[in-house]
Order: C-alpha cells, then structure tokens, then sequence
C-alpha cells in the first residue's frame, strides 16, 4: 500500500531519534540534563488549573468554530495591552500555533506556492510545508552577526511569482534572534512591494530580553492587509499542554476563507478554551518574575559558552535558546556521543543538532540548539558537562574536531 | 491579497447560514427546536469531569506526538471488547475524528488523487477534500431503499487509476445507514482486488438499533493492511467538546508515516487527554440507557414521519440522523420559511437542507436531515411542528410543493 508523495518528503524530528539511546544510558543510572526541547519548566498560572478545576458542565458540547466568545475577547485585551487594535471577529482559536500555521499555508498557498523565511528556522515549517505542498524558500542568518536579517536585495532576489509570503518568527527559534526596527521594515517594505502575506510568527514575544520594547510588524497600519500574526499560549504562559492558539488578520477577505477550515474541524477544546481566558486576562506584570529568572539563565549559559574555547555565538536577545556554532565537524555524531559514552560525574546533556533547523540537512553541520529551559543551578551543571564534552571529545575523536 | 484556489473550493456548511435569521426569530420570542445539528443532550458520563476537576499538574507540558500511553492502551481494552486487536502502536490519538481524517487525506492522497465514497455524506467530508487537493467521488443512494449500496459494478465503474481509497461512514451520517454483511464484503473485496485503502468512520459505532452486532471492515484480517479506522469519543460519550479520536491501522509503513503528522502538530490536549482515559474505561453497559432512549427518539421521529403525506424514508438502523424526502421542491426555502414565518404556538424547528451533504449542491433539494437529539417530549413536539409546517407551506406555496 502506498503513501502520499508529500507525507514521505515529511521527516521526524532529529531530535526524537536520540531517544532511545537517552533511554539506554538513563537504565545505566547515567543522569542526562535535556537542552535539547523548548517545554518549560516554568509553574503554568493558576487561573488556568482553578478553571479546568472548576468546570461544571453537565454536557461537554461543541464550541463555535471560531472559538468561545470571552476567550476571543480576552486576547484582545491582551493585545490592546500591547497596544494592538484587534476586534474578536479579526482572531479565530487554533488548536496550536501549530494550527494557525497550517491554515495559513492552505489558506494562502495553492500546491506549488513558496514562502520565504530565514534560516535556521523553526523545524516544524519545513514538515507543515511538506504536508501542504507548500515549498519553503530560505535565506541565510548566521550565528557570527546574531543571525541579522541579510541585505534587502539578497531577501529580494529570492521572490518569484510564485512567492505568497514571508514568514519570520520574531523571537526566533532556534536563534533567540529579535529583529530591529530597521530589520521589520526591511519585511513590511518587501510584503507591500511584491504584494506578499507577512506572517508573523511571535510565540515567544514576551521572551525579549535587556528592556527592548515590542516590536513588530503587527504595528505597521499599511500592512494590515498583508499581515497575520501567529500566536499561541504555550511558551509565555507556560501551558504547551493546552492546545491553544490565534490566527489573527484584519483582512476580512481572508478571515472569511479561513473560517472555514475551522469549521472543518468543528471546534477547540471546551476545556482547554475556558482555562486559557484566565491566562489571557493576567496583566503584564505576571511575566516580570519569569522574565528575570530566563534572563539569569541566559548569563549563565552565555558566560559558559564564552569560556568553551571555538565556540562561536552572539548572545541571543529573546526566546530561550542559544544556536551555537562548535569546534567540530558533525555535532549530530557529538551528541550521540554525550549520551552514549560520555558523563561527568555520572551526568551528561542532551542537545538539540542544528541540522534539523535548515531545509538542506546538511547545513548546521556544526551547530546545536541549547534550551536554557532549566533552572539555573541544571543550567550550570549542564554547561559544565558541555565543556568537559568538548574537551574528552577533542581528545577522542581530534580528526573531527576544529 | 488573493487566497488560495483549495480555500476558495471550500464552502461553509449550508446549516450555519440560518443563524441570523434564527437569532431574529429567537428574539421576537419565537421558541426553536434545533434538530438540525448532531450535538447530543445526553450528560458527558462522570469520570471525564471527576478527571479533570482532579488534575493538579503544575507545569502543564507537551505529551507525546502520539498521545498519552495510557489513553492509548484504554483505547485498545475497549476494541478488545470489540473484539478487535489492536495494540498501541496501531493507535495514535487525534484532535477529534477531524484530525484523524485529515491526516488521512495528506497521508494517502497527492494532489488530484481521489477518494471514492457514498452519497449522501457527511459533509465536511468534501470541505477537508478541498483543503488537501483530493477529489472526492461519489456514487449515489438513495431514501427509497434505506440508502443500499448500489451494485458492486457501479461502485467499481468509479474506480480510475487515481483512487486511493474507499471511505465509508458506518453508522452513516446523514443517512443513519448501517451497512450489511454483505455491503461490508463488496467494499472489502473491491478495496483488495483494486489495492485500495477502505477507510471505515466508525464515530457512531454504538448507535445501532434492533439488536444489530457490531459488523466492521476492521474484523476482516485478510484487509488489515489496507484498513484505516477513524474513530471519535465525540458522540459515544456524548463529550463533542473534548477533541478526542483516534486514527487507526494494522499498516505499519503507514503509521509510521503518519505519526510525522502527529509530530507535525506537537500534542493533542493534555487535559482532554486524561478525561478521555476514564471514558475508554467503561464498559459496553454504559451504554444500554443511551440506546434506550435514543430508540425511543427514532420511534416517535419515524411514526411521525410516517403520519406526514408524502415524506419517504425508510427507518434508519443507527446513528441518529433521519435523511427524509419532503413533498416539497427546495427544502431550504422550506426551512427558511419555518423560521421567518412559521410558528405552531409560538414555537418553530430547524432542520438541515440535505443539498450540503451531496457533491452537487443541486442534489438532494427536497431533502432534509432530521436529528434526533432532543429528549422525547421536545422530540414529538418538534415532530408536530414540522407536519403542520409542511401543510401551511402547501397552502403558501402550491407550486412548489409536490
């Protein structure tokens, strides 16, 4: 029996094929810190708990399409707290951010179409790409200038007519990267020029470090046509568990067809809908806890990574991961080494290789992700094993190393 | 800003477009009787809530792509009680029976390819089709004989190098069909003598009336690698707002490629997820009352039905849907006209026009669908409405009545 053409060009993640190995030296009592997964180990707000707590009703039925009522309201005050001007019939409830991107590449893309993006870029693209015939389209960033946006005319020379939008993750996963004004111009110039969709994928947008304001693309009033923001509560509040996400446009004509595939899938979450309107209703001041710890585990790991000697990264200004470039030739076989015959005083981490973050596998030969989703004491602990890794594996294997 | 040529495809379900004029109805004090939806009255049974009043996670974190273990092996326990086989890994858990159709589609179908199934059918059937490039191709049944099957030569006339699978709906949504021994066995015989798939949407598995057992493509071993079975907690439990199914097959290759699609997205629900496990845990006896009542409701609907010149169906053998031909020739203008301008003591029904549940919206014009999702009371009261409706519309309208 055959499979679809578009569902064999998808791939795992590369991450999941340590697993089993990670499984093998955890039966060894070997403890192994993992770096390499964006699920934070921060408490989720209680609101959310109280509510699911709570719920009362006798029978558990469908929701609107669109999402409930006083969830869509919420996110707008949320983003009215931003500053952002939205009405609820300009936001629909996705089960994900992963959702809202996959209506946005059927709702904008016939079979054929491109997107554009940077890269490294966020692994999923590249599989919801492949699952939707989409073809993504990538322009280069690199680790040595904190992967900024390359010269206008680079981005340019990239369009074709078959181009439908530019796709940014601003903060960026896996770089931290937080585009400038000058950077978000360059986009919101080129969308208007060309005619493009701007899709802005910002889950990470309170994750934005040494007091640098909101910045975005959502705030060019010329845009608005072009523009859709993607959204979801997983990373600011913690709450990856609860399917919850936005797909938000002021262009009427869009949201109109996209409408329609929430209704293909009948409706979000009862449960998880009615938990998310607490997290949507706390005030800004609920993150300034959080902010300063992930800001404290930034420092750590950056300061670790200065003192590894050939390690080449800029410190990043948002989300909460280090793309780091190490003295060696194939980090994938590096960090199957860690887990297979590496510790340190009985520990060893796991890190995320940075293949899986670009459309030809193999780019990011040299490079790993790192989640600082720990605390700071793990952080410190695990950086150190990073370094005393480094050091055993040089001296292992010193034809593969830089 | 154009959208795309698969988004423009879809069409919004023909139901929703009443709402305007029922919420005006509504407010002139008119009292309406939905039997138009598949939204269950019954109570969600206990445990989903007990569950989920008792969750106390603190970090409410991503769970595996394939769903919760044990959700996955409360699954398996109760298709034992099926008598069916199957184990974890031929199981993964979906964002409702939507999501588990959908990765069908992708994972099966390039673009143009087809899927070939019975008409009258559920109709967001034709709206994932679009959304996934797949041509769905029909062959008719109809009201007169109880929706049978047509003749293997016919179905097998449909089949062009291009089809990829069969689907069926059994118990049938909107024709409350429940196929026969010998309508399996056709469909059996053609998915292997053409190298087909035969997807087999079970969602209503329970709903089966007169003492039928339980009679499924997925109890032939010999198709085991061409069967995909969809499956939903949604109307079982009576739990639609839990996004709850799963998607099913004995493939290997297969599954392994789909669960790319379940990485795709992350997770489904946390919370939903540990409700749902309670629910898989009951045993078939939870279900004696339901169909109690739910056999009462299909006899009040069918003997007024009967009591009503003109109207042909046959009495559905499951689900809970009536598919009925009206003596009328544009069923929505009928239904239309029951709100705005029809009330038998101030009180009014809404039904589904049938034409939303063929490929051609010209089809099925003097059909409705009739749910019975209301207690009995509401149910005879409804039904009454209706007859005197069609004899008020008989004098408002000869012409248009048959």
């Amino acid at each position: 029996m055959e499979t679809s053409q578009r569902i064999k060009k998808m791939r795992e993640p590369a991450l999941l094929k340590y697993y089993p190995i990670v499984n093998e030296a955890q039966k060894k009592g070997r403890k192994v810190y993992f770096l390499n997964i964006g699920q934070p180990d921060i408490k989720t707000p209680e609101g959310f708990l109280n509510s699911v707590n709570g719920i009362d009703q006798k029978v558990l039925s469908y929701q609107a399409p669109e999402g409930i009522t006083e969830l869509r309201e919420a996110a707008c005050g949320y983003y009215e707290r931003l500053g952002l001007n939205y009405d609820i019939n300009d936001l629909f409830v996705t089960n994900g951010g992963s959702e809202a991107l996959l209506f946005t590449f059927i709702g904008i893309c016939n079979a054929g179409d491109e997107i554009l993006t940077a890269e490294p870029l966020y692994s999923i693209y590249k599989e919801m790409a492949a699952a939707t015939d989409v073809n993504l389209v990538g322009f280069k960033t690199y680790a040595e200038d904190g992967f900024a946006l390359p010269d206008e005319s680079l981005i340019e020379a990239a369009i074709t007519p078959r181009t439908k939008a530019i796709l940014m993750t601003n903060p960026g996963n896996p770089t931290g990267k937080v585009f400038t004004k000058k950077e978000i111009e360059v986009m919101v110039k080129l969308a208007l020029k060309h005619n493009l969709y701007l899709i802005s994928d910002e889950v990470y947008r309170e994750f934005v470090y040494d007091k640098q304001g909101y910045l975005s693309p959502a705030q060019y009033q010329e845009l608005s046509q072009n523009f859709i923001l993607i959204d979801s509560i997983s990373k600011r509040y913690s709450a990856c568990g609860a399917r919850i996400g936005f797909i938000i446009s002021k262009n009427k004509e869009l949201m109109g067809q996209l409408k329609k595939l929430c209704q293909m899938r009948l409706a979000v979450s009862t449960v998880d809908q009615i938990g998310a309107i607490s997290l949507l209703n706390l005030d800004e001041h609920f993150f300034d806890g959080i902010l300063k710890e992930y800001t404290q585990r930034r420092k750590i790991v950056y300061d670790a990574l200065q003192n590894i000697p050939g390690v080449i990264c800029k410190e990043p200004r948002g989300a909460f991961y280090f793309m780091a470039k190490l003295p060696i030739k194939d980090a994938s076989h590096f960090i199957e080494w860690m887990i297979n015959d590496f510790d340190y005083q009985g520990e060893t981490v796991l890190l995320s290789p940075a293949n899986d973050f670009y459309l030809n596998p193999e780019d990011g030969a040299d490079e790993v992700r790192i989640a600082y989703v720990l605390n700071g004491e793990d952080m410190r602990k695990g950086m150190s094993i990073l370094k005393y890794g480094l050091e055993a594996y040089r001296l292992a294997f010193p034809e593969v190393c830089k």
